[in-house]
């Protein structure tokens, strides 16, 4: 069986728990605080020297780090990771465009305006979230204009990627009536038959 | 023929480079000078809409963006990349790892002080790195301590991934004296007979 370390609350985590009831996985879930610190405590350190969630044990003593490395080791031979060489290679070009561009503008604004209310001390860092993220919105817009799907004609899990902090993305200060095609694209996944809500307090 | 836009001063760049050499991959290498702007100029914006080096062109409009993803792509089928399903995973566990964790502290801070001069104005920023930065390489050497590559029992292109900033940290002021396992880590790949060095001014 497969355990899960993770905070429902988090888009990252979020990603894993999507595609795990799309594929219709059984696993278990244990309930990570960060906000507690529980992943810098050194039993957790033990499990992941990084000290980050989501986590993934395989079995006694076998973790697999970093949410798109999960979903990547998950999905493989189903139809959320295409076959094709190219294909898959864009899939992880997008993953990728999702760790560096725009998680840590889209994700930390969220993160400072949603679980630190906005702090006085914070809102210059707030602000400077905001041109980044809207340029890595600017880029998916402008794929998605001519695309349904980010990689091929079906959900991959580069789209489960780039939703989970996007459909949120309102909350760290995000204006996502600017990006009509982004908007449908949230639409269509929330739509399938599969789909599950995130977990929001 | 493959065609490489990108500029061999950029580790993310160095990284692409170093495993063509290392595969014997025939190419075409387009200079694109990052600090001149042209990254952000129209005709490369309609090759990669986010305006990031380096970009592979496979065919006459057919490109794949993020070094990483290039580096899956091209090492697919060969011992770069396991076949392995969790091997492959964790491949991957460690580039995210880069990308996210390493990257944004080694990478900039070197780009603040050898590109930028550290400038008075950054020297702020510059400082903020340092802890990330040593962070990362904690991770590194914890990992190198008990195994002489990143996954498996040979090099793959999570060693690639982290060799190309890793190796050039003290660029960014990072002391990599205190590493010793990372140190030897560096030596076993620029041992390798199919080794290149970076190019650096």
């Amino acid at each position: 069986m497969l355990t899960i370390f993770g905070d429902s609350q988090s888009g990252n985590c979020y990603k894993v728990q999507l595609l795990m009831h799309h594929l219709d996985i059984e696993h278990v879930w244990v309930h990570v605080n960060i906000l507690a610190g529980e992943t810098r405590a050194p039993e957790f350190l033990a499990k992941n020297p990084n000290g980050k969630i989501p986590l993934l044990q395989l079995a006694a003593g076998s973790y697999l780090a970093e949410s798109n490395a999960i979903l990547n080791y998950l999905a493989e031979g189903t139809s959320y990771l295409p076959k094709d060489r190219l294909k898959r290679a864009q899939v992880l070009g997008w993953q990728f465009f999702e760790q560096y561009s725009h998680e840590p503008y889209i994700a930390v604004a969220r993160f400072i305006a949603k679980y630190l209310g906005l702090p006085e001390e914070r809102r210059k860092d707030f602000e400077a979230k905001q041109s980044g993220g809207n340029q890595a919105l600017a880029v998916m817009e402008r794929h998605l204009c001519h695309h349904p799907w980010f990689v091929g004609d079906a959900m991959t899990i580069a789209d489960i990627s780039l939703y989970a902090y996007t459909h949120v993305a309102h909350e760290g200060g995000f204006d996502l009536s600017k990006y009509p095609s982004i908007n449908s694209w949230i639409k269509r996944i929330g739509e399938h038959p599969r789909h599950m809500k995130m977990l929001s307090r």
